[in-house]
C-alpha cells in the first residue's frame, strides 16, 4: 500500500462530481455545466439551485412549483429561533448562529402526520432536508440580525423570491429589483466550487448515509474557519476608509509603509482572473448605475481603490501581480444591496448551502464511506501506572 | 498529477496521529501509546482523556484540577436545553439532539468579563472548547432522555465522576461503583479508532482553523449514519428476544431461515479477533458477576444466545469466520449499566467526543487545510435559454 501522507489531502481527487469544475489556468468556473458568466447574470438563484439539483433549466411550471416548496419551509421552529436569539444575546457570530440554527432545521421539517404539530415530525428526505436547509438559513441569519439590532423579528413572506425575501428579513422592507438582481449575482457567483473544505466536510457526513441537514451543519462550521477563505468583512472595512478619506493614495500608501496587506488582492486557485471577480465586477457596476440601486459614490471610491491600489501594489510587488479578487467585489455588492457587514460570511453560506445540499445528494445517490487512513506517529506498549505511583 | 479517483479516500493516508493505531493484522489498537487491554480496565474515562489530550498519564493532582475543570462545564445554557427538549417533544432521535446541543454548546463558554453572565460569551479557546464538548454532551443526552420519558430535568453533579454522573443524570440515583466502572470500560474501549468518518470530519472542519465545537457538532452528524457503524441497538433488540424465548437455538435458527442476519457478528477492520470486543467481553462479566453488578440471568441468556449463533454460523456460513463484533458486548454492558437502548448511538458519541476533541487539537497544532481536489464528469458550455423559450 502507499505510505505517502497527504497532508490536507492536497492533490488527491477524492471523487467525481457533475456539479461545478475549475480550470485555474484557464480562468473558467463551470457550474452545472454552464461557464459562470453564462449562469450568473442571468439565473435566478432558484433557478440556479434547480440546474444544481436536477441538472438542467426548469420549466415555467416546474420553477414556480419549485419556488413555491422553498419558501413553505422559510419559518423558523420556535425552538431554532430560540436557540439563534441566544446566539445574538450572547454576542455569538453570525456564523455560530447559523450552525446552532441548521442543526436544529430537523424541526421544520412537517409533522408526520396531518394535525399532529406537536408530535414526530416526518422521517428525513434528503431532497426535501436539501429545501429546508436552504430555505431555513436566510431566516436564520436575518433572526439573528434582528435580535442583534434588538428589533422586532421580521416573519418570511413566501410570495417574495428567495433573494428578495432575505433582504425584507433584514429590514421589514421590500428590496428593489436591483437589489435583488445584485444579491442574486453573488448567490449564483459563488454557490458552489469543487471540493472545497466545507463541502467536502458536507460530503464526508453524507457518506455515512446521515441526513443532509448533518451534513450542511458540519459544513457551516468549516466555512467558518478563518483558512476557508471568502470572508470580504475586512475588504469592506478597507473601501469605508478610503471612501472617508479625502485622499485614497495617502491612505493606501500608509498601510503599505506599515508593513499591512491591501485586502481584496490575489488569490490562491487561478492562475488568471478568477472568474467570479469578472462576473460580481460586472453585477456592481450594473447595481450601482442603475436607477433602484446603491450609492454611487461609494461605489466611484471603490473603483478608485482597485485602480490605486493595484498601481501601488504593481509598483511595489511587481513579482507578484496580485488580481482583483473575488472578496473585493463581493464587499461592494453586498455593501451595496444591503447586507450589514457583520453577515458577510454567513451570506456566503446562504448561497454555497446551494451547493453543499447538491453535494450531498450526489454523494448519497453514488455513495461510498470516506474512511482514509493514519500514519501513527505515537509510541507503543505503554505500561499502566496506578495512580499513587505516579 | 495523479488523477486517479480516491472513491472513500480508500487506502489514501490523510494525515499522522499520535492518538490511536489500529492494527487489523495482530488485532491491537493503540490508545495514546497503551494497547487498549492495558488501558481500558485501568482507566477513569478522565484519565483516558488526560492521556489523549497529554500524551501522558496524570498526577494526583493534575487529575483533580481536570476532574473540577470538566465538571464545571456541565450544566446547559438555556437555549440549549431548550432545543435539546424540542428534539425529544418532536419525536426526533437523541442523535439529532445531541447535533443539536453540540451546535449551541458555545452558549456554555463562560461569560467574558467577570459578572457578565447575560453578555457576551468568552472567544475561542481550542483547549477550553474541548473540555465543554466533553462535559457537554451526557447532559444534552440526559436532558433528552428525560424529556422524552416526561420526567423531571436532573440537574448535573460537579462531585460524582464524569461516568458516574452520566448515570446519574438518566436515572436521578447514583450509580453502583460497578456501574461506573462498566460504563468506563465502554467508553474507553471505543473512545477513539484512526481517521474513522465522524474523526475525519472533525479533522477537516478544525483544518479551516475553525473552532473545536464547530468540529465535534459536525462529527456527531458523521456518526449518526447507519454506515458509521458502531450501533449496537439492534444487537440489544436480538438479545431481549432470546432472553425471553425458551429456546435460544429455536429463535436463531428461524431468523437464519428467514434469511435474517445474527447481529453482533463479523467485522470490517480486523482479521483477527476485535481488541475492543475482547476488551468489553472482559468488563461484561466482571460486571454482570459483582454484587452490584447486573442482572446475572439476562447475562447468562446472552452469553448462550452468543454461543448457539456462533455455533449455527459456522455450521451454516464456514466460509465466513464471523467473530462475535463490539457491538455484541456493547449491546449487554450498556444494557447492564442502565442506559437505554434508544440512547446506544448517542452514548458511542458520549465516548468518541473524547477521540474527537483530541483530533481537532492534534490537526489545530499541526495543520494544512483540507481541500482534496474533484474530477468533473457534468457537461461543459451548456448555453442559457430564458425561461419563455423553454
Amino acid at each position: 500500500m502507499d505510505e505517502t501522507v497527504h497532508k490536507g489531502l492536497d492533490g488527491v481527487v477524492a471523487d467525481e462530481t457533475r456539479l461545478s469544475a475549475i480550470d485555474g489556468d484557464a480562468g473558467v468556473l463551470t457550474i452545472g455545466g454552464f461557464a459562470l458568466d453564462e449562469l450568473a447574470g442571468n439565473a435566478t438563484f432558484e433557478e440556479t439551485l434547480f440546474v444544481l439539483y436536477e441538472d438542467r433549466l426548469p420549466t415555467t411550471d416546474e420553477l414556480a412549483d419549485f419556488r413555491a416548496e422553498l419558501a413553505e419551509y422559510r419559518a423558523l421552529a420556535p425552538a431554532t429561533r430560540s436557540v439563534v436569539e441566544a446566539a445574538a444575546e450572547r454576542g455569538q457570530s453570525a456564523m455560530d448562529a447559523a450552525r446552532m440554527g441548521l442543526a436544529s432545521a430537523s424541526l421544520a421539517r412537517p409533522a408526520s402526520e396531518a394535525g399532529d404539530v406537536n408530535g414526530e415530525t416526518a422521517a428525513e428526505d434528503p431532497e426535501r432536508d436539501a429545501l429546508i436547509a436552504v430555505a431555513q438559513l436566510p431566516t436564520i441569519v436575518a433572526t439573528y440580525w434582528r435580535a442583534r439590532e434588538g428589533e422586532e423579528l421580521v416573519e418570511p413572506r413566501t410570495d417574495l423570491s428567495h433573494a428578495g425575501n432575505y433582504l425584507y428579513m433584514l429590514t421589514g422592507e421590500e428590496p428593489t429589483d436591483s437589489e435583488v438582481r445584485g444579491l442574486e449575482t453573488y448567490l449564483n457567483a459563488v454557490v458552489d466550487h469543487g471540493f472545497n473544505a466545507s463541502t467536502f466536510t458536507g460530503r464526508v457526513i453524507a457518506s455515512t448515509e446521515s441526513d443532509v441537514l448533518s451534513a450542511v451543519t458540519g459544513a457551516v462550521g468549516a466555512l467558518k474557519g478563518p483558512l476557508h477563505g471568502g470572508a470580504p468583512g475586512p475588504v469592506l472595512d478597507m473601501l469605508e476608509e478610503t471612501h472617508a478619506a479625502d485622499d485614497v493614495r495617502s491612505v493606501l500608501a500608509a498601510k503599505l509603509d506599515a508593513g499591512e496587506r491591501l485586502m481584496g488582492f490575489g488569490h490562491r486557485v487561478y492562475n488568471v482572473r478568477d472568474p467570479r471577480a469578472a462576473v460580481l465586477s460586472e453585477g456592481a457596476e450594473a447595481f450601482y448605475r442603475a436607477e433602484d440601486g446603491g450609492d454611487e459614490a461609494f461605489y466611484e471610491s471603490a473603483v478608485e481603490t482597485e485602480t490605486v491600489a493595484r498601481d501601488l501594489l504593481s509598483d511595489r510587488r511587481p513579482d507578484l501581480d496580485l488580481e482583483t479578487n473575488v472578496e473585493f467585489y463581493t464587499a461592494i455588492i453586498l455593501r451595496g444591496v444591503g447586507i450589514p457587514q457583520p453577515l458577510f460570511s454567513a451570506t456566503f453560506a446562504v448561497a454555497r448551502v446551494g451547493g453543499w445540499t447538491a453535494h450531498a445528494l450526489e454523494q448519497l445517490a453514488d455513495n461510498r464511506i470516506v474512511r482514509p487512513r493514519s500514519a501513527y506517529v505515537g509510541e507503543y506498549d505503554r505500561t499502566w501506572t496506578p495512580i499513587d505511583e505516579r
